[in-house]
């Protein structure tokens, strides 16, 4: 499923790009399995983009996991995933993130993942389209889904050293395995937390119901995207100075907090699949504020906060 | 000492540089202390640079440094440093770093600090004369520093993910004490604690010694960077390709794995302070590899890795 969702979601993206094509690095792992990767760089739309699938066993998983997971201690593992992260040319074209992923180990089961937009300007129809889009594929299979996944999402990536969200989210959930939490994060995570305790337990959701949504979610991704990109792809722009700061934050976010990439660097994994999420040029600057007034303090102020985008504007 | 060392080294960088001058933030520190920020930018010789002093106190230092000076639980602390980052546009002239601190909490006190040069071009003349005058400084004040400051420096600033050390290194040192020991880094550190233990215990210091090694240290910066600064800032150039992709390994290391950055990050530190370290402008490359027999393979050949640069050339 998730090596047919790569496949279709790179013709897709090649398509809207209308240039450059993904180029494939398949690889593999001396512990147990591999992956391909594919990278398109340079195009019509895209500055650089990834779209990674991957599938890995081995003998034990890694105690940062197994915290979470204490049943899985001393099985061995299955995992596989897909990721990708795409950093568009121009500044009106946000930045997209998906990552879904499933775990076997032992006695346990579990899928979990996300998708989440960081747009450089602000548009609310976008916002509004892309969460949208991800309720609609959320409320299909469970009425609680979005309520709970969306803050998750908003808590998951936020830059703390910055009192910012890196986007303006999406949805995000982990450690799904068809037992009645729907919410299982970090205790410090009140929203979310707060949310899922406000549902009580819920029914049982079988492996069958949680494949068929994370499928959902993945196949969500381009009616959430393309639109998006479609609009803005053509619309000129001068100087991409805000873009390449903000990609700064992205950097931060992935190299500080994101525990995919931080584990991934530390555990020995694949240095060039795993850093294919940054952006390809990128800048700091000491100091900079946005000048009032402007689209990009509107950013700052309406987009880089949790907001409640499906029911926007706020009447 | 540190406050005058900020000085004459902002005086002597402008007087290089030629164009631009430090503008300074000084701030203050809710819980105890402040400090004073200087950044130059868009300058002749510097695209950016920080050279920050900083002097903070409190009521308990953090775990993560009590876990190395247990003997100071429960007791307030003060803590003072400088640190400074410059990246110079020219890519034939290296970037610098530099960092003195000084600790006391109750019955403990300790020095720790050092400085590392990272270029971009492969010029053995420079990094022999940078080597040269760190150990002329330590010989001064103890003939084993160099031998245990030097490895140390190499296992700091290594990136683990890429096999690379950050540059050619220099001088590192930490939770100098007066006591016997000079190495007191992390377990895994073989290099310098098979130095230190060949070494065995050695006399005490007294405060005022290490107090003379670390300004010593502090006032070898502008002796041992100027001379490579001023050798290449004229020389020509074409594109910054490179340069700006190697700086991507300068972000890598501050953010994945240097310890003050991090700390400072999760704790609510100055963020712009703590962030001035990264460069104004940086590229990632999906699996770039230098040209064979190029200037830049012959970088990653022999300058990303550690080597006894005061003997150079290996006879």
């Amino acid at each position: 499923m998730l090596k047919q969702l790569q496949d279709s979601i790179c013709q897709q993206l090649e398509h809207l790009d209308g240039l450059a094509t993904f180029q494939e690095d398949s690889w593999e792992r001396p512990e147990g399995g591999g992956g391909r990767s594919r990278v398109i760089k340079q195009g019509g739309v895209f500055e650089q983009g990834g779209v990674n699938f991957s599938e890995v066993w081995g003998d034990h998983l890694p105690p940062s996991i197994l915290v979470q997971r204490p049943e899985a201690t001393g099985h061995r593992f299955y995992a596989t995933g897909t990721s990708m992260v795409l950093h568009p040319r121009n500044p009106y074209v946000p930045t997209v993130h998906l990552n879904y992923r499933y775990f076997e180990a032992g006695p346990v089961w579990w899928f979990g993942g996300g998708i989440d937009l960081t747009p450089y300007y602000p548009f609310e129809a976008d916002v509004v389209h892309f969460h949208q889009t991800l309720k609609t594929v959320c409320d299909r299979h469970n009425p609680h889904y979005y309520s709970v996944f969306k803050p998750w999402c908003d808590e998951y990536f936020y830059l703390k050293h910055r009192g910012e969200t890196r986007g303006v989210g999406g949805i995000f959930f982990d450690y799904q395995d068809g037992q009645g939490y729907l919410y299982r994060g970090p205790d410090q995570g009140k929203t979310a937390d707060q949310v899922s305790q406000s549902l009580g337990e819920l029914p049982q959701r079988s492996w069958e119901d949680l494949f068929a949504f994370a499928k959902d979610c993945g196949e969500a991704f381009l009616p959430a995207y393309l639109p998006i990109a479609e609009r803005h792809q053509a619309r000129e722009y001068g100087e991409r100075q805000f873009q390449l700061y903000r990609r700064g934050r992205y950097v931060e976010f992935n190299l500080v907090y994101d525990r995919g990439t931080i584990f991934g660097l530390q555990t020995n994994g694949r240095t060039e699949s795993i850093l294919m999420s940054l952006p390809p040029l990128v800048r700091w600057e000491y100091g900079y504020s946005p000048a009032p007034d402007s689209p990009e303090s509107r950013l700052y102020e309406v987009f880089l906060k949790p907001q409640d985008w499906v029911n926007w504007p706020i009447p």
